[in-house]
């Protein structure tokens, strides 16, 4: 059986992530980050998909001592009630966030001998964060196999982005086939018990839900 | 006045760097990295020399939640009393680790500002290491490049290694030039309170100041 690396950070699309990599028959290996994200609540909603789903799981913990995103730093705020989230770079976005997630997917990966990496990254929704587009993922494939052991043995580990091309509303109807517990999954960014309801993330989610539900209104199944 | 972030180990060659990155000009911001590594003393002795030569510097505490590297693992054996380090993979590989401080590297310069990153990586005495080496390290440009706001904007950040294609006695003779203060430097992989002698990295330390000695010697200087 293959084995795969799963970056699940506990919300909508990376838990989508992980049940897909399932049904294709992986043994999944959840990574979890701690890394002073203000919606840490994520973490214990990643440590129960994984569990739920049958993966392994590891939490890495990395203190950033610099800010320098909306996302790590309270005093900056987070963009609110935008119905349209410009193709600029957001407030929320972390500088090298994902090098540094793939990067230590890659450890991971080596370590357990996986040769699959699997990220949510989404293209449609996020087009503002540069990690997120399908170049850079093309040139991170490129330094896995170059500057790691396994891709030296010829064993390269490939990273899989299977939503980049998907809208939140198809995601979330692939979700759906594959019985992801979508209520366990937390999407808000601003750290609150509750979800805010304004950040972009929440509001993404609400749209996706919505648009989902008048489709399967109109097809008389609700 | 241009900035830079330096990966400094603690250990001669990026100490080196360090020195050759200030006496180019760069306002300099050290990176420390503490990553469960037998050898901490090295931390101490980077933060020492961070100081001395009058950078910013930071310390990144990652808890890596796997081991598979001699220099993480007490149980794994060190590779000892080696005259020559062959070609192959030592088991001092750590999975991904230059991956994962060129990340955070990455993610510091992009919230200081920095357009350049030097690392002391060094591909004729550890060409075993792929990822000291030369196509390594242009992939992983390109993945600034691609991946990050500051490449998106124009403002790319680079990766220099000056030290790629030198030998530890070329790097010494370089370093004593700029005045390392090489007595605060750590070498040794093992973990003691002083050097052990025996690991690749003491040894290979040794023979370039053998090397260093020798010459300065024959040419009546000592």
């Amino acid at each position: 059986m293959n084995s795969a690396i799963i970056l699940l950070s506990g919300g909508l699309d990376s838990a989508t992530v992980l049940f897909l990599a399932k049904a294709k028959g992986f043994k999944t290996y959840a990574l979890i980050f701690d890394y002073g994200q203000r919606h840490r609540k994520e973490i214990l909603r990643a440590k129960k998909l994984a569990q739920l789903s049958g993966s392994e799981s590891r939490v890495v913990k990395i203190s950033l001592p610099w800010a320098g995103s909306a996302l790590l730093d309270k005093k900056m705020r987070l963009p609110q009630n935008r119905k349209i989230i410009p193709r600029e770079i957001p407030a929320t976005y972390v500088p090298a966030r994902n090098i540094i997630f793939l990067s230590l997917a890659a450890s991971y990966a080596e370590v357990v001998g996986a040769r699959a990496i699997f990220i949510g990254a989404n293209a449609i929704d996020y087009s503002g964060y540069p990690d997120c587009r399908p170049a850079f993922f093309k040139a991170y494939q490129k330094v896995m196999h170059k500057g790691m052991k396994a891709g030296v043995e010829g064993k390269t580990i490939k990273i899989f982005a299977p939503l980049l091309y998907k809208t939140k509303e198809q995601i979330i109807r692939l979700g759906l086939k594959l019985k992801v517990p979508y209520e366990l999954t937390w999407s808000c960014y601003a750290g609150g018990a509750r979800p805010c309801g304004k950040c972009d993330s929440c509001l993404l989610r609400e749209k996706g839900f919505e648009q989902v539900r008048k489709v399967t209104k109109s097809l008389g199944h609700q």
